[in-house]
């Protein structure tokens, strides 16, 4: 359970980046360290029995939160990254999101067999962007240990999806139920 | 002084992303939670009576070395992002880069006149970048208290060209005088 407001901080914006869209804006949560420490808290707290050798966070915004959580568990940070920005042999896994698609790529040599990962990244909605990173990661012998986020949007389902994908844990920091329009 | 061996994690790759470059693949640091770890904290020893008040990461590297640094700092963070990806009103910059040019933007209400900022990133060359979140800083009416890196590309004369517009202390975990292309 959270013990941080974190719903006072973040900024929604509707029809952003296109109609339809309830954009997030997370950065306020990121600029107040006492909302900050309290995520990466929490998130280690949730996982700490998790046996977790690994955190892997998305480009960009899973790095704002990722890298931190990896930090604090004592653990190693791998970047997934867009097409062209890992310069060595990569595994890629290509997904569809809210709006468009995407390929997300791991170097080849980051993650092994004994690794356990935890999946972090700012905000889960259909849960794409999730299941994507849990291909490459199993694509490259390791396991997913858990899944961590600030904003999950539940009215997309996501915990649904990613259930059909890995039966590893699923945290979010915080739970929008069902946008609010008006 | 650095107590890790960043040189034998960082994997040098000639003539990439274009010819005559020699990139830096530091992503082994970020995985090696001992090195990371001793990064982190050599940053965070280095300004530690520096009086900052925020850290600015550029994206995308320079979130997964900002962040944990705002974090063990106890303040907040703040990216600098390419156009398109902060939903809200911003300052941007343009400036010239080894190869290329590119744009930062940063929330306008993200730093004020009392903030001393320090900005981290993965590595500095000529920079180029490094100076356009100067100005982006000062901008908002913050001030510029630090720049730290984990590389410095010293043949690349980074600390003359900052110099010219901050006279903030610069920070290199590791420094490369000269590249070898044998």
């Amino acid at each position: 359970m959270s013990t941080v407001d974190y719903e006072s901080l973040i900024i929604s914006l509707p029809n952003y980046p296109q109609p339809g869209i309830m954009f997030k804006d997370v950065t306020p949560v990121f600029a107040n360290p006492v909302a900050f420490k309290a995520l990466v808290d929490e998130i280690c707290e949730a996982f700490k029995d998790a046996g977790i050798t690994k955190v892997v966070g998305a480009e960009a915004r899973g790095f704002i939160l990722g890298a931190p959580v990896a930090l604090q568990m004592g653990v190693g940070f791998v970047p997934a990254r867009k097409p062209g920005k890992l310069p060595r042999n990569t595994i890629s896994e290509s997904y569809g999101l809210e709006y468009g698609t995407d390929t997300l790529h791991i170097h080849a040599d980051a993650l092994g067999p004994d690794d356990v990962v935890l999946l972090v990244d700012d905000l889960v909605a259909s849960g794409g962007t999730a299941i994507a990173q849990t291909h490459l990661i199993e694509k490259c012998g390791a396991k997913v240990g858990g899944l961590a986020f600030l904003i999950e949007l539940a009215y997309c389902h996501p915990r649904e999806a990613i259930g059909k994908e890995t039966d590893a844990p699923v945290y979010a920091a915080f739970t929008v139920e069902q946008e609010n329009w008006d």
